[in-house]
């Protein structure tokens, strides 16, 4: 709660974009408890930020666990920030209770997150696992054409370590932002992979014709079509219950005229699955059905591939390890599948990693209205603990 | 084709909006023409053009026929000039075979039909018919503020004449601006009536979500309800072919974040039915169909009435009097409905009225490339010539 006073809202929620003077406050921050809490502040030339407690074998890759202090403009006080803050209670508590641990802990605070400044999202993490160059991220430009670089300058956080950091295993605490674990009244959910997502742009084109003296027979309408694809888009969801989403927005009809049958209707679709085959099937079952109403209504058709994330399966031993964690405090748990990217998809490709996830009141997440609960924030941060120390390993007391 | 060189664009069409400096140009040439036939040519106060021709019987009210001069801005060379220079060609004809009728016969040019330039559309002729006032109609302003009285002064057509002239019968000739005739490969299509029409905004508003971990379950998503309600919408013109008419334009999903399920759905709809009491089950049906979707779904809805015309019924004599010209002429011929409406709608309310209609090329209209061959043009002028003189009544020689 201390932490969300910084870029704090009217309406209870968090402002703090990435870079910018509300971040370095909050970056600010959290290197001053770090530093209390014993640790040893470094900062990759990104801006990611590396809070390291030494262990007994300092030759061992360390354990890190952490996530972003960055925020969407009508952000939450949780997405992001529990996951620095949760790393920071387990050093903390191992600092209380005087445990040493063999391998060293590493509190992580990646740069750019959310996207919502910068592009892309995940940008600290990305650059860390190698998914994008040092001069990829730091040439992008936000609205006011302000570099990614600059903005690491502005506010003193462009620091001269390489990012690669390599790491024995990865934990991240995060707001689940969806409905499932408050549903199911679990307290713990035991983060087995993330969805993987594809993004298209459909069109459909036909002719204009009159409303009035143009019959239904003959016309070539896509909006019409569109109202017979529609249905079967989501059936590639529902035929794949739980675990498939579908989501369709940007719907527009041209030319926009009451009197018109009108020529294009254009969607974007959102296809998402955990699991890769499934995916590509769901993929597959789009470009058919847009083909056949093409087809049967002679309109002319496109699917454009705008982006594609494929599915994450987290590390089994990290997974077992958050496992057994909810087990020993005796906390109500289940698995569950990430539907929302997070920086431990790029951690994932570079180090055993695996998640932890709290319930979100409501389901509500991007929303000045997040919230949790104190006591599923603490339960999360234990279970991160046991999990960093069963891969840490304790060397006492 | 020589009225079709004022306002002739680069693509073969004409752009001639109502009261401009090339609308003034065809009125020039038309009441020309008009007294060259041996015409007196009056304008009333809102510059809808009589050109007459007298009788054996002036106490007679005068048989009229006539349309509207002006265009859409990429308009084509027939819609509406066809009927005026149809009625002028009965003019010339009766004076070439000196035939007398005993009404007087009255060629009528009525003003602003497209409705392109000023509102309403029909203003002419509903000003004539007293749907509108004159000062309803002078006081309509274009884009630049220009109002109709201004715009009547400034090319010199604000007829002393107070508008209201009565007829006892009145005909029109028009393209049919769609592709039955063609498709019937008939010639003249006997204009029995002219469809009703009712418009709507029809909005669904449920709750923005996440796309990824919101499961399908759950989600109260507009778009997935449009996708329901599109196909049932359709169908209202699908069960009542062929004179039903549905068309849906304006589709607009909010907010439009390809991450978030949209929390509204808008769609704008078209139905038409020449049939009053099928117009009203259309419309109950779109009301059921959107509240069944709404409440079906956890979703809000509501459903705006637009505008509403009516069904017209032409004047079955005046109807009888165009197939009997067809018949007589030898061309081959069906009723038709009006699918678009013409300044016979509101002439139908003051006088027996019927129109004809020949074919159009592909059933393209208010486009540059509108066609009709010059003997369609021709036996459209004849079967106006033979309903003129049968309600006008011979007179010799």
């Amino acid at each position: 709660m201390e932490m969300a006073k910084i870029g704090a809202t009217d309406k209870g929620g968090v402002c703090r974009l990435a870079l910018t003077e509300t971040d370095k406050e909050s970056r600010d921050l959290f290197a001053t408890w770090c530093r209390e809490a014993g640790c040893t502040v470094t900062v990759d030339q990104v801006g990611n930020m590396y809070a390291r407690r030494p262990g007994t074998r300092d030759d061992l890759p360390p354990v890190g666990t952490g996530s972003h202090l960055d925020t969407q403009p009508t952000g939450g006080r949780f997405d992001g920030s529990y996951g620095v803050l949760a790393a920071l209670e387990v050093v903390r508590t191992l600092n209380d209770k005087s445990i040493e641990t063999e391998a060293p802990v590493e509190i992580v605070a990646w740069t750019n997150e959310e996207g919502a400044r910068f592009s892309p999202a995940m940008m600290g993490s990305g650059v860390s696992a190698g998914v994008f160059t040092i001069d990829e991220a730091w040439s992008q430009k936000d609205r006011d054409g302000v570099t990614v670089k600059e903005a690491l300058d502005a506010i003193g956080y462009r620091g001269e370590e390489t990012p690669g950091r390599r790491y024995g295993a990865f934990f991240e605490a995060h707001i689940e932002q969806g409905p499932i674990l408050e549903k199911e009244s679990n307290t713990i959910g035991i983060v087995t992979g993330v969805q993987g997502t594809r993004w298209y742009d459909v069109s459909l084109t036909g002719e204009e014709a009159h409303a009035g003296p143009t019959p239904m027979e003959g016309r070539r309408d896509p909006v019409a079509g569109t109202g017979e694809l529609l249905p079967e888009i989501y059936r590639l969801a529902l035929d794949r219950e739980p675990h498939g989403r579908v989501t369709v927005t940007g719907l527009g009809s041209h030319p926009d005229s009451r009197n018109t049958v009108p020529s294009t209707c254009r969607l974007a679709v959102d296809l998402r699955h955990p699991d890769g085959e499934e995916l590509a099937a769901m993929d597959e079952g789009l470009k058919a059905a847009v083909a056949r109403v093409a087809r049967a209504r002679g309109l002319g058709h496109a699917v454009t591939d705008v982006w594609t994330s494929e599915p994450i399966t987290f590390d089994a031993d990290c997974v077992a390890a958050v496992r057994r964690g909810a087990e020993q405090m005796g906390y109500r748990a289940q698995t569950i599948i990430s539907g929302a990217g997070h920086d431990s998809v790029y951690m994932s490709t570079v180090a055993p990693t695996a998640m932890v996830f709290i319930p979100c009141e409501g389901g509500v997440s991007h929303n000045e209205t997040e919230n949790a609960t104190p006591e599923d924030v603490e339960a999360g941060a234990n279970v991160i603990l046991h999990a960093v120390l069963e891969r840490a390993g304790s060397a006492g007391p």
